[in-house]
């Protein structure tokens, strides 16, 4: 769908009018995802090794996220989706089952512009309400302070698919993870950032981050020099 | 208990003497931590903060750590401790469970000289086996990469008890969450290292694993920029 020009302002207060943006309410909708989501998170998981130029690292299919995501009925104990969905009309109240642990959450945007997403059949939501569309998520899961003998969160992945950046939604997405510790009485929450991606250290730093300089992480993918 | 002078040398044969160095075995083991073992998991996290001079930062109590470690049936698929145990003699056979997804490790080492250990009762083992004393642990859990769609595991702490360094335990407790990996499928084994602690990267280097020097961890611990 391409994107519509704001309708004309009426004439009658130009002085006013031209200072008058014009609304266009996004609502948004933050979920646990569950196995159904998985064509959609295996949609944006490419994306997202598109935009960081690492296809050829990224080897997901639908069926090994399925077998290895949502196995557990705990969320928060193991691999953790939520989905931030949005939609030019309200949701209906109660669409989505609550899970003890986990209310979901919602906001109106006023947006000065209509969002323009051409992916909008591709990206509906599994939960077939009309008009829904899943406009990113935020992959994370439990770690560990021994030193605070507490649990936290690791965020894996955030991503907000194209249409949709610049308004806030990744930083309603992180703001969730965050709420979602607090509630559980966890230390932290950690993630990683490449050391050149400034915006983006930037925008974690705003939320009141802590980038780690002196900590470098080590990765083994091939065993055989250490069994 | 204090380091004992290697036993004096037969004379008949001197000039094969000279070279033959004297053998103390240790017999090592590594297998499952349990709750009863939250003593001595304790004093070794208050080792490392030590250690890394980051005693203000340990706020890790025997208590808290009972709360939040093996609270789960499933080792591996949560927060998991692997013990290394020594004894200068023979572990008893079958003296420990096996796991159904793990059983105990044997190594026995031979050293030029005795262990001298002055912490030998504070590190008795849970398991009451008479001469096992815990040299050391490693605590991880799983974590997640997308673009494998694949858990691997994260390892958090990786310490050997100070009369039991330069020996090969750590690298036998690496070894050991690296054949877990391997055995359940899994595709990598991640952990942070201090950029400046070279000898530390040289070891990881030397069992085959990439330090990531453009990756830096972010951590969010007052929430309140974010909620």
């Amino acid at each position: 769908m391409a994107a519509a020009a704001p309708p004309p302002l009426p004439t009658t207060t130009p002085e006013l009018n031209m200072d008058l943006p014009t609304s266009h309410p996004l609502f948004t909708r933050i979920r646990l995802a569950t196995r159904l989501d998985v064509p959609v998170i295996h949609k944006m998981i490419y994306q997202m090794a598109v935009f960081e130029r690492l296809t050829d690292l990224c080897s997901a299919t639908e069926s090994s996220l399925s077998t290895t995501l949502f196995s557990k009925d705990n969320p928060f104990e193991s691999f953790t989706v939520f989905l931030i969905e949005a939609s030019t009309k309200p949701f209906p109240s109660s669409s989505v089952a609550h899970h003890p642990k986990f209310t979901p959450t919602h906001k109106t945007l006023n947006l000065d512009y209509p969002i323009s997403d051409p992916e909008l059949e591709v990206f509906k939501s599994s939960t077939m309400e009309e008009g829904v569309i899943v406009a990113g998520f935020v992959l994370f899961f439990p770690n560990y302070s021994s030193f605070l003998a507490k649990p936290g969160f690791y965020i894996e992945d955030l991503f907000v698919r194209e249409s949709y950046r610049r308004k806030g939604l990744g930083k309603m997405l992180l703001s969730a993870v965050a709420r979602q510790a607090v509630a559980m009485g966890y230390g932290r929450v950690e993630w990683v950032v490449l050391d050149w991606n400034m915006n983006a250290i930037k925008f974690y730093e705003e939320m009141g981050a802590t980038v780690m300089q002196e900590w470098r992480v080590c990765r083994l993918t091939g065993f055989s020099r250490c069994l």
